[in-house]
């Protein structure tokens, strides 16, 4: 297993048979189609015109400015000749996730060699033609990006910012037992957190109902300007780590083309094989032990083939072959010359035919149909996405005899629903629950009664709702539930990720990422819509009892409505019904992102189903009952608008205009309801904008506005600065201000309790009388007295706890 | 070492002695100073008064909420009692990093226990009634977290948010040669993405100029209701795992005291034995190879010494254990049986006299001084922490002869100034930088000339300055380079990291809780002030030329700006010089984060040396050579202001200053430039807000503002709301519009290009003639004319690439 450099060979494991070599004609044809390919990642690179070399090279030939990686690409177009080969022989059912960054031109070429390019965009033909466009549009003014993108046929991940990738491999097996997915891992990315937490999802990998990874973790030894670190420990020490991960490391490396082609082939065959041995075992023998799956190390040099050395410095093998090899052939004739021999040294006259199509020496070895991985249905996972079977909402819907009568926990009744969909779901196993370690203490355990959490080490007796085929998927690594997540999606299935609030941020960046693919998607009319992620973040800012500050973020929202507004949805459902219509919802959806926020402690029943239904359906509203304004006033515009969104705000704002309705009954009060924050926008900036006409009909056109929200509130205003109000408009939210500490002065610390309400009212409601005075006066009070209690009782004042919508006279 | 479990040795490792274990004597007083830290953690958890037990325990003695975490306590209480010991008998100078969440009795516990507590905060005496104060302001409101937080004598590490230790631990470690550095790691927390890439760190501490980390891996097998995955992996996997992350380790485990304790007393001292033998090799026999630290693996029952049972089923050793074990001995009075029992099993009549002052068996292991965990002072880094020796400014400043007359690379020209930093700590050793692979590709590789980048690995002839001990910190995991940043500022030293604009957003949330650290430790008046954490942005959004949509957020800003506005400091220097003296500041300041957001490209220099730091001082102000309004109006308001904010809004905002001047002279333009975006938040919101008046003086009070902004377009709005001209106000900004494209149709996509500013400004200055109209038209036709240019030729107009300030008549 390790002898020099160079010449590493599969080692056949314990109780395997060696596995044989290919024969010379089909390590010939790999060799054809590898070249090929990469004649066609350095001629996106590099060329202007002139594709297939039938004039000499001249500078006009050449991109104006070189934008493009080439370090990685020989490495992907490596793999993939060796996986097509896999796939024509075996009939294999095959995913590609190409890991590294600026991996772009390796699955470009590919897939314009297997025709799947062309089938995906017709005017890419696979001719000369073609080929000087798909040259041309790389990493150009209104092409495609340099890195694997939506745009990539077959692709479900990102070649941006590293990391997510054997994660989404690893949700692209989940449920797909007769899936093979490959992951090619480069060393970069390897050094991420995510990825270093990713080895251990082979641990949740049911062998009988899912399909299987294959990590590819290829050392080309360099980043950008340094050695990767999993190339440089040494070898006895890699292997321990890769064991230690749970795997089977086979061993492939080199930098002689014919001797690298002979031993990747055996390894893919070896661990083809193995993990075939694997399946059958747990399928048909039902053997119960976690697999030791296979992987497969390829050590090849970065920059394989490239320039072995330019301006008389090492090029191919050092990081200096990370990005442009040549750096100037339109203005160096020695780089010109030099980028000639380059491309001419993969005899493109043997791969190309005159017409520049691939000859059928490269064809002979390409995979057909939807074998091809640039045309792989799971890699455009709407084409295979079923509705989701949710039940009637009245099966899980709370009764209301009237608001605020009862309360409920509003996560545990999202359970019912959840648990619902687990057990119409038992089947086709199309539907996944993620999170870290949280869904019990987010109160969704309802749905233990229809699966349990997949686990694949030891289950011990003490042990609740483990088992080895379970679609609840915990781990304490956010970055993995949300990866495991995305992968599941964009292969076509559904999923919801509860995350305790603050720590959504955690994937924030991983969030914003999937935005940014989502939009991009949604504009390729190839790409068909797949199930929107789902995020339940519960836990939320106002009830760390006891977590306190570090546990208090409610800014996730406001990173993601930074985001393309096609495609963020946020929601905040104030009581359980209400929290169901937007479940039922979101998770009907396609290609959004959606953000739900929703408490799980007790909280009042304010809207009976059919009530939530048409009030989320609006998404945002006057609650009628809650005002006062048409028991006054009569039908003029009220005095001031209480709005809210969120529970905790909610109950506050309607504590408060309780408060008003005994103390001051003569003041005409309108309380708003906003579920779907992205309402207060202006149309022309989210498709869910509301026309000032009708956000001026529940906000009033000049009346004062005393806003609650959930979270910071400086984002109410950045997104109603324009509204002809705005100047009325009084935010109150989290305020940073924090500790373990009782729920209702975490609402006083941050200015935001019903007594604080009440008198922000009277502050901005001109003429009021000297009533309205002494009742300002008796607030301040009542909150000063709440602070002493609080600290002398760790309880809040009994007539907080004790306070009941309307039960008060 | 892989005996039954609960009776694992620890193996001597090859060419080391058995360690001798230590007597009887020594291990009852471990065993009294751990008994004494549960029951006092035991006692936070439940007890608001009767801290002695003195009188039969009542109901009213309980907490009316019960708000804490037992689970990890006892494991944590446990490796304080030995690292005490350790620390006495080597006269060791030591930190502990307290990985696991929840775990804050322990510290707190132990720190009363050796009078640290009591140092700190006076009023919590060594007696019953300071341990009554303890008890009670435990997770109680007004009091102390449940998590190890700021307020945790001895603590750089908050236990809220998990998976940051061992990088703190790291970064603690670093110039520090005569510091060990223990760090407990939970079993949960090791399942995070940034804890599992922080096994890697070990590659980067140099064991000559570095001090030490001592990984103690403690598996109590369970998370809040999950078993943990280390836990449950086979332990030959496990060691295997642990040997591939380069570590030698010792197993210890049991469900025995007396037992536990000889098996940790003796692995502990093989463990410093060992690393005292590697350093003496490295520091003093010169050996180059990479050490194999030692390490411990702790396997413990959760909630260990706690109920065994309650309500019929098992606790003590599963995830039962995690929080409360008795859930409630107010109301249940078995539970308060259970609980007296549990209390007393600690026999507290040994460890406390009847004034509830430790007794002499307790005190006589404990560390004295500055040598107790609680008192340390690199927990306290202020203690420590030197002046930065920064260079004069114009050393490094650039020439300028005229606004826009020359140009550089602003982060090269930083380069220049963090070189000289560098030099001037070559022997103090107390500045870091830090990145994910990018400190060249960022520009700012002058640094090499004065030191390296850190590398303890194999290191080849091609490579490039790569040394033992150099002070770049590069690998491609951002929580990583945060982590080791945060820990070596926390313990009194100065750095900066650089990043990718886009990818500090995948550090966001550590970032913020950073963030929440300094607003905390700020309040804290035992808590010195430390060096400000500096990120560098840069490669932002608008020079993704290569990169594309993936590369492109700059939301990192928006989403700080959320936090502590006493902490949180944004800067967008426009050019080579204000990049300088906005680096000179935040290099000298305290208790911030700042944000420095510049450009690594080409930028014109606008302003000389002097002008640069009276604009960074004032942090925003008129660049009157750039307007009109003197020339033109005379001394009245500009009828018009130009406002703009980073680099490339600069640019382009004076390209259309340039343009108006050209074309409608008699517009009396002002041109404002915005570097500490906090300046225009309103004074109350921010130090640095500025008052209304001077915000109208800069902006005007009812003139059109037309700000183009380097990031989301809405940040200036919500900044800006309730300024008076806020109506007035419009902004361009990044719409999350981009590709792999050039620089100035990016710009274009987004609206904020010089054409669109000047159709922008027409558009909103009222009466302008029909010159203005027609100048409108001809910026549209230039618009529409390059995007057609861009297409074809993959390059901007030659009249964009050729502007130069003030060059065209």
């Amino acid at each position: 297993m390790t002898t020099a450099r160079g010449g590493r060979r599969a080692a056949p494991a314990e109780g395997h048979a060696p596995v044989s070599v290919p024969d010379e004609a089909t390590l010939a044809a790999l060799d054809a189609q590898w070249r090929a390919a990469n004649y066609l990642s350095v001629g996106q690179i590099y060329l202007l015109a002139n594709p297939l070399l039938t004039e000499p090279l001249r500078r006009e030939h050449i991109k104006p400015r070189l934008l493009g990686h080439w370090g990685t690409t020989p490495g992907l177009n490596l793999v993939h000749a060796h996986l097509n080969r896999a796939i024509v022989e075996r009939d294999l059912d095959a995913l590609c996730v190409w890991g590294p960054g600026h991996g772009g031109p390796a699955p470009l070429a590919n897939a314009w060699l297997d025709g799947s390019y062309t089938d995906t965009y017709p005017d890419v033909t696979r001719d000369a033609a073609g080929m000087a466009r798909l040259f041309r549009q790389f990493s150009f003014p209104g092409g495609v990006p340099s890195h694997v993108a939506p745009q990539t046929p077959g692709s479900i991940h990102e070649g941006g910012e590293l990391g997510y990738s054997l994660a989404h491999a690893y949700g692209a097996a989940c449920d797909n037992p007769d899936l093979l997915v490959a992951c090619v891992i480069g060393d970069g990315e390897a050094e991420t957190g995510p990825l270093a937490a990713s080895w251990h999802a082979n641990k949740f990998l049911d062998p009988v109902h899912d399909g299987t990874v294959l990590p590819i973790l290829h050392l080309n030894g360099y980043k950008i300007a340094n050695p990767a670190l999993l190339a440089r420990i040494p070898e006895p020490e890699l292997d321990q780590l890769l064991r230690g991960y749970g795997h089977d490391p086979l061993y492939v490396g080199g930098d002689q083309p014919a001797e690298v082609h002979r031993e990747l082939a055996a390894a893919l065959d070896t661990a083809l094989d193995r993990i075939a041995d694997l399946r059958w075992a747990a399928r048909e023998q039902g053997v119960r032990a976690r697999p030791r799956w296979p992987m497969i190390v390829l050590r090849t040099p970065k920059g394989f083939t490239g320039p072995a050395e330019v301006d008389g410095l090492p090029v191919e093998g050092t990081w200096r072959a990370h990005q442009i090899p040549l750096a100037d052939p339109r203005g160096n004739p020695a780089h010109l010359r030099q980028l000639t021999e380059w491309l001419r040294s993969y005899r493109p006259a043997e791969l190309f035919d005159e017409a520049g199509r691939p000859t059928a020496a490269v064809l002979a070895g390409l995979p057909t149909g939807e074998r091809r991985l640039g045309a792989n249905p799971h890699a455009n996972g709407g084409l295979l996405l079923r509705e989701l079977p949710l039940p009637p909402l009245a099966e899980c819907a709370v009764e209301v005899t009237a608001p605020g009568a009862g309360s409920h926990e509003p996560t545990r009744v999202l359970g019912g629903l959840l648990a619902r969909v687990m057990a119409a779901t038992a089947e086709r196993r199309d539907f996944r629950l993620v999170g870290p370690d949280e869904t019990a203490s987010n109160r969704l355990q309802a749905v233990y009664q229809a699966t349990d959490k997949v686990w694949q080490t030891a289950i011990l007796p003490v042990d609740e709702h483990l088992a080895h085929e379970g679609r609840v998927m915990e781990v304490l690594s956010e970055h993995l539930c949300q990866g495991w997540l995305e992968g599941y999606l964009l292969t076509g299935r559904h999923g919801l990720f509860s995350s305790y609030e603050a720590f959504a941020h955690i994937v924030g960046s991983m969030a914003g990422q999937h935005v940014k693919w989502l939009r991009t998607a949604r504009r390729l009319p190839w790409r068909r819509p797949i199930a929107s992620l789902n995020y339940l973040l519960t836990s939320h800012v106002w009830r760390q009892d006891h977590n306190g500050f570090s546990h208090q973020d409610p800014g996730f929202v406001d990173q993601l409505l930074n985001k393309a507004p096609e495609v963020v949805r946020v929601y905040l459902p104030p009581d359980s019904n209400t929290l169901l219509a937007v479940a039922d919802h979101v998770l009907r959806s396609r290609d959004y992102v959606n953000v739900v926020v929703a408490g799980k402690q007790p909280c009042f029943d304010w809207l009976d189903l059919d009530a939530a239904r048409a009030h989320c359906a609006a998404g945002a509203g006057i609650w009628e009952w809650a005002g006062t304004e048409n028991g006054a006033g009569g039908s003029g515009e009220p005095d001031v608008v209480l709005a809210c969104a969120g529970d905790v705000p909610t109950q506050e704002v309607l504590a408060a205009a309780d408060l008003l309705r005994r103390h001051l009954p003569e003041l005409a009060v309108r309380v708003v309801n906003v579920v779907d924050i992205a309402r207060l926008m202006a149309p022309e900036d989210h498709p869910h904008g509301l026309s000032d006409r009708d956000y001026h009909a529940l906000f009033t056109r000049d009346r004062p506005v005393v806003f609650a929200y959930h979270g910071y509130p400086w984002l109410i205003h950045r997104l109603t600065y324009h509204r002809d109000n705005h100047p009325q408009l009084h935010v109150r939210g989290y305020l940073e201000e924090g500790s373990t500490t009782t729920p209702f002065d975490m609402v006083v610390r941050n200015d935001l309790d019903r007594y604080r309400l009440v008198m922000d009212v009277i502050d901005r409601v001109p003429g009021l009388d000297v009533r309205a005075a002494r009742l300002r006066q008796r607030m301040a009070e009542v909150r000063y007295r709440h602070g002493r209690w609080v600290t002398e009782h760790g309880a809040d004042l009994p007539e907080v706890a004790d306070w009941r919508w309307g039960a008060l006279p």
